[in-house]
């Protein structure tokens, strides 16, 4: 028996063409292309297609693509009636992992564990996931969810399910960088649960309920909501070096979307998400968000406390701030994260079921030996 | 970077005081209680207890245990209306995955993350599992779902909620035996996957949902099902041995039930599971299925391939006749692994709460390495 570092903090379990996170470099790469290149250039549907296919498409399989996703975005009507019973106040994680749970009662696909099964409940969870993710937005305002439209990219269908008008290009392109950013990332705690999930011949649409489901928590996918939570008790630029005094300096608390497990420099996610959230923030005419945080980035990068331990923003930092701007509620930022996140999980679960063997460690046993049963009159 | 066997086969992730899983020489203990004493003497709720609480309870105490799970082993109607929406065909394990999921939104504790609202919500929800099991096995006969009583135990009340009747001592008692042999095993894929899923800060109910779907799986909790379709297949007691010799000896398929990844020696469940089950088909006068498992795994035992490989009939195995002796819908069998794994998630999650660490481990990226962006009209 060997024995791990808790966490399984730098333990490999195997072998991925998907990604590769340099944490000490600050550098990530999906199939081979940077991450800022991707982030500059690619539709979301490129970077699902690079993936899933190992390669770039070209115009025709991505148009193909494009298509596939927006035509099974769709979600059956009992699952959005379903959708219209949840409180309206439900945590939106556990409105999302309630209906991708759902969802498998609709799938022709969902007891086939074949891999051109696999790929196909691939194609219409990515965009289910989204059209779940609008069509809650709307639902517990009392407005009427809107279906996706079969013209539009993922991003660009978002916007409109969310809005109900003909998307505006600067959102558009936001998110679709947005998700760009988010879509793969290693073997990350959510990807992992969903790698678990599948190795016991379990299904795709409890893999992805897996993942959603750890997601949520806020020392993952959970960070961007208590990153803006954190932004918003700020509240205003001057009182970001009080707040940092009172409460990291002097205080016990840390600060959320700041430090990562793997990256010990720069994410380069963040640095991309830190200009285009100072470019939304321009065009909107607001830039207090984008100040705050990027002012209370700064106190915390001349710290030595943050310098010692090479606590750098994260990915969910500056997305805060960009999804803010764009409108998005604060509490929805963790389903748009798992709507990113979609194309890398359903490619690591298929590459777990490419090479399967079931993800089942040990522990080490630390309680009492050799107790005697005693019957429950003489026990006192 | 270190790197695991695939799998994590072998590998120890860090302490547990909740069960010894000794694969070589056969032995399970839970908190220093042998297995077979337990399913000789204990009541599941005894069990529970001792898992929770580390040891045994004395009289007061597993009455107030056997209580608090018994009054609050209700579901809310809210939950009752969605089980009656989803389809009569649905697969038993995705109704519950999705049934605890939406538990979630009417548990006042969902959001509380202190270790006394985890312990209440691991109450509520040992309970709960068991009632929305029972609740689904009537409801898709289009039979009215019963409330679980207040003064049952919990193998009494599941007996009294999928027949309406005053349960029959014999039925409770190996209900109850099969629920304390299934209680808790180590490190197994579905308490893994929930110690990952609450390791990034997510929920209880997150947590037991990732445990379920990943239950699901045929090399998992699916197995008893599956081997009880294969049964099935053989039919007849004379059948056999030709159903042997075509699928198993002159086949490739695999015997669903016999093999487990840690035991090498007979999984300890199985031999008390063998003796139950002869029991209760004597006991039903009729010894069918009990002698097809039985004489199945008596070529088994013969067969160079199984004794080279110290492949042993697992828990699975004779759960399935068991189980079906009782009238048990075959594809509930699922199901009902799951309500009495819920004492071993549930401790897992808390003692993973106590001292967490986020489990995050790592991959060796195998993909090709700087790769130039090339616009999409570019592209052959």
């Amino acid at each position: 028996m060997s024995q791990a570092k808790k966490g399984l903090d730098g333990l490999s379990i195997g072998d991925s063409r998907l990604s590769l996170v340099n944490g000490t470099e600050g550098k990530l790469i999906y199939s081979g292309y940077k991450i800022e290149d991707l982030a500059a250039h690619a539709l979301y549907e490129e970077v699902v297609y690079l993936l899933w296919e190992g390669k770039l498409p070209n115009a025709t399989e991505l148009e193909q693509l494009r298509a596939a996703i927006a035509e099974n975005a769709g979600i059956p009507d009992e699952v959005l009636t379903l959708l219209k019973t949840f409180p309206k106040d439900a945590n939106a994680m556990a409105v999302l992992r309630t209906a991708v749970s759902a969802l498998a009662f609709y799938d022709p696909d969902s007891e086939n564990y074949s891999l051109d099964a696999l790929r196909r409940k691939a194609v219409r969870l990515t965009g289910q996931v989204t059209t779940i993710s609008a069509a809650w937005m709307r639902i517990r305002k009392g407005q009427e969810p809107l279906a996706p439209r079969k013209d539009l990219n993922l991003s660009a269908n978002f916007v409109y399910m969310i809005t109900g008008a003909e998307p505006a290009a600067t959102a558009v392109d936001a998110i679709n960088a947005y998700m760009v950013l988010l879509t793969e990332h290693g073997m990350n705690a959510s990807t992992f649960a969903s790698r678990v999930t599948v190795s016991t011949g379990s299904d795709m649409h409890s893999a992805i309920v897996s993942a959603i489901g750890t997601l949520k928590g806020p020392a993952h996918g959970g960070a961007n909501t208590e990153a803006m939570l954190q932004f918003m008790e700020i509240g205003e630029v001057e009182n970001v070096d009080r707040w940092f005094n009172d409460n990291i300096k002097n205080g016990n608390r840390r600060i959320m979307g700041i430090g990562h497990r793997v990256y010990k420099a720069l994410d380069p996610r963040a640095a991309v998400l830190r200009e285009r959230s100072e470019a939304l923030a321009k065009a909107s005419g607001n830039m207090k968000w984008f100040l705050i945080a990027d002012n209370l980035a700064k106190l915390a990068r001349a710290d030595q406390y943050f310098i010692e331990r090479n606590l750098y923003p994260n990915v969910d930092y500056f997305s805060a701030i960009a999804l803010y701007t764009l409108d998005i509620d604060v509490d929805m930022f963790t389903p748009l994260f798992a709507m990113s996140r979609m194309a890398g999980w359903t490619a690591h679960i298929i590459e777990q079921v490419e090479s399967n063997r079931l993800i089942r460690p040990s522990v080490d046993y630390v309680g009492p030996l050799g107790l005697a049963w005693k019957p429950l009159e003489e026990r006192e």
